[in-house]
């Protein structure tokens, strides 16, 4: 299946779409989800928080989206935010610099070289405007992504939209260590929007102007980075690793990425088994995925080793997380700027010192997109062919479908109390008596509803229900008083039973 | 307990936080939640969404927080969404003209007269400056509250911050309608933030820049708004009414209120016992709670009627939700400026026709501040007193805190047995084996955790643990592999035992 068949099914069953569509005027790179994507990507943060975040111990809080000036010229933004951009002098279109060699030459341009180096291959290409033709391409300018905005009736407090949802972590790191007890390492964890101005958003959720993120900040004592109370758990999983200069991904055990010095500590192999951990229970197939290690000017401004996990997909290699060390990087400069201290004491050495933070930076829609596009299956029965949306149960929009057969002789009655029954129990169960029962299994498989269950003239006489598998359409006999110990059942075995292919 | 109360529990549990504190120069009006706060407001939402959303079969929808140009202009925001504000001609100092004349005379002054009536009561009541005590006032001006966005790399395309969270609810009621399958009346949910540009925001979460919504917005048709299908159920619940020009609130039941047309219609008398029901259920005493009637100069510009919820607490009367017959205005105007027609057929009469809609537009912080406010209690107990905060344990940060009464004798593995047992059960449970088991009571009281399990000496011979419950501070002995029906049962019926003060 392609990208445009995930972004066709979007569309068609409002997963997400364009936000203001009806408006001409609405500036693409902002995306509305609708019912069944709002429940999945909720589900997706309901995952990370419950798989990733709550069972390392982390923190997690919800800070405002909107700082003042301050904080981003400690955090560097400001200055370094950029990306480079180039207009065109006879029709003023504008282009990112990199895209704009990149898609007319097919060689990968960092985005971090010097204006000057553009220029240098604008020319050497004679690159035309890809709007009006022309060679006449004004020189490079560094834009700034950040979105400003003027705060109070004076407007004098300038303030941003916030591009990464991390920096309210370290701005409250000290008072969390403080009044929440905490020991180092410390986990702390945010989810919510974040806002970069791009040039040319595009393939709809993978490059937005308002993006949703999932970020992880762990701070240590970086005289600690190889204690790692879990070691044990993880030495033995192999981390699946493109590095520098190897062009095929290899698979080093924990122990070995460690001690062979590929990555720089126990901590960050621990993060990334992790990180490589809840994208494979989320669903993503371990053979199409990846940490692909970034060279030094292909990482962000502050970090000293990254690496992006990458998933292969319809449209190639996509970074779902960018897993950085940011070193002491962030709470020093907030601490110079904001005069605030955020030194901690090492109790054994009496000493003070920054921190150091590990980042799991996570794209949220990202992670939509991708999750739909591995999943998307299209298979042939015989004269017909269907379309199915394998997705983990644990974040399927619905877990069930309670469908009576016909619509008489008091099925859609018992079929109602089915459904009241799982909904005691919280199950996220629909109800739907509509259509030929063929065309409500269809309906549920194209949004990834895990199970169908159908409530017929037997189960009248003998209290029973038949429960159809969205994956395989495997179908069981399951008496209702039953069904809430074998769905719960079923969405555990999710990842063990052939009903998954 | 008073809104200080409050306030310094916030700040020492880190509940909430000023955003970006250990800048000087950070803008007021803006909130961090720090990992309790972030939980109980967290489950404010999916108790909104599972109790009302949910419950009454409407959809839920995320779309993006940043809206062109043209979707204010249709709104009406652009224009009518301002507030007064007057200058100070010798210090500059700019102040709300309402707030100014209510805090120097004690009189309610709507926000909604004129500029000039602004100016004469000014005038008449000879006002100073609160800053420089000058009396040398500008004249009185109309302040847009929209934060305003320049979008793409020319920053032409002019964009602003919602105000509200239901804009796009309005701009996507075609696609959903359509690709949904959905029938009139039709209710469309969304939680998430909106900005507002307060000249002087104050009482922490009550005013605030950056503010946490959950909206719902009802479609229905015209010539069908007493046409409810569950009138049977609510028709004898008591709604409590405060009338316009009445002194005390009365309570009318649903069918009272239609009757003597006190409200429009069934539709809006279901609708508000609906959220009454909501907000008790969440843990506001009926007797604290009222729906307050505004006259046409104080409804904001869009709604043709206009129920204020309101909360008693520390701070006086609190608006948690404002309920608005909006009429078509929203359909029309967005259909006439977008040129997308947004009516239906009415399948009788054939009739296009611009669906009504009733809005329940809650407030998501200021819910959070008032459930805090209502729900902490102090008690003497001897010679010591307590601090518990008395929540819904639906809404508390955790269901249960797990102790083992001291660390040795392998009563701390036991209790961690106890603690994951819990934890595969999805129950919301922490572990704590610091300080002494009184002070790990108190701890958790003092944030609103439910109850406290204790693994002692007994626990390792019968297998039973000590459940203390938060209000009471009765204990009960239970057997640890009853703690799940236990627990599951005595979250259920907080509401119908004494356990509850």
């Amino acid at each position: 299946m392609g990208k445009d068949d995930v972004v066709n099914l979007a569309l068609r069953r409002s997963l997400f779409f364009p936000s203001a569509e009806i408006y001409s005027s609405a500036p693409s790179g902002f995306w509305d989800f609708g019912p069944f994507g709002h429940r999945i990507r909720r589900k997706i943060v309901d995952f990370w928080r419950k798989e990733f975040v709550e069972k390392e111990g982390f923190l997690e809080i919800s800070g405002a989206q909107i700082l003042p000036r301050d904080v981003f010229k400690a955090s560097g933004h400001l200055d370094n935010f950029n990306d480079p951009v180039v207009r065109c002098r006879k029709c003023q279109s504008v282009f990112r610099a990199d895209q704009l060699i990149s898609e007319a030459t097919s060689a990968v341009v960092p985005e971090s070289i010097s204006t000057p180096e553009f220029d240098a291959l604008i020319k050497k290409h004679k690159l035309r405007c890809p709007s009006c033709k022309a060679i006449d391409f004004d020189e490079t300018k560094k834009f700034n992504m950040m979105m400003k905005l003027d705060i109070g009736a004076t407007g004098k407090q300038e303030a941003y939209l916030r591009p990464e949802t991390c920096q309210s972590i370290f701005l409250a790191f000290d008072r969390l260590y403080k009044t929440m007890r905490q020991q180092l390492p410390l986990g702390i964890a945010q989810s919510g929007a974040s806002f970069r101005n791009e040039i040319s958003p595009r393939n709809t959720l993978l490059r937005e102007r308002e993006l949703g993120q999932m970020e992880i900040e762990v701070f240590f004592n970086p005289l600690k980075e190889n204690e790692v109370e879990k070691w044990e758990s993880v030495k033995d999983y192999k981390l699946r690793l493109l590095r520098l200069k190897e062009k095929n991904v290899k698979e080093y055990s924990c122990m070995e990425s460690v001690d062979k010095k590929i990555v720089s500590s126990r901590l960050v192999a621990y993060l990334l088994c992790r990180t490589q951990q809840f994208y494979a229970k989320l669903g993503v197939p371990l053979p199409l995925m990846r940490f692909r290690e970034l060279e030094q000017e292909a990482r962000a401004f502050y970090a000293k080793e990254t690496w992006d996990f990458e998933v292969e997909t319809s449209l190639g290699w996509v970074e779902l997380a960018a897993c950085n060390h940011r070193s002491d990087y962030d709470l020093k400069s907030h601490s110079a700027v904001s005069k605030h201290d955020h030194q901690i004491k090492d109790l054994e050495t009496g000493k003070e010192f920054f921190p150091n933070v590990f980042e799991i930076s996570a794209g949220l829609d990202r992670s939509l997109f991708v999750l739909l596009d591995v999943s998307l299956k299209k298979e042939k029965r015989g004269p017909e062919e269907r379309i199915f949306l394998s997705l983990n149960p644990s974040i399927a929009p619905y877990v069930a479908g309670v469908f009576p057969l016909v619509n008489k002789d008091g099925l859609n009655e018992k079929a109602r109390e089915v459904f009241g029954l799982l909904k005691d129990e919280d199950f996220d169960v629909f109800f739907d008596d509509k259509g030929s029962i063929g065309k409500r299994y269809a309906r549920g498989d194209e949004i990834g509803v895990f199970g169908g269950i159908t409530v017929d003239y037997d189960s009248m006489k003998d209290g029973t229900v038949t429960f159809r598998f969205r994956d395989s359409m495997a179908q069981e006999r399951v008496k209702i008083a039953d069904l809430p110990v074998f769905l719960k059942k079923a969405v555990k075995d999710y990842f063990s039973t052939p009903m998954r292919k």
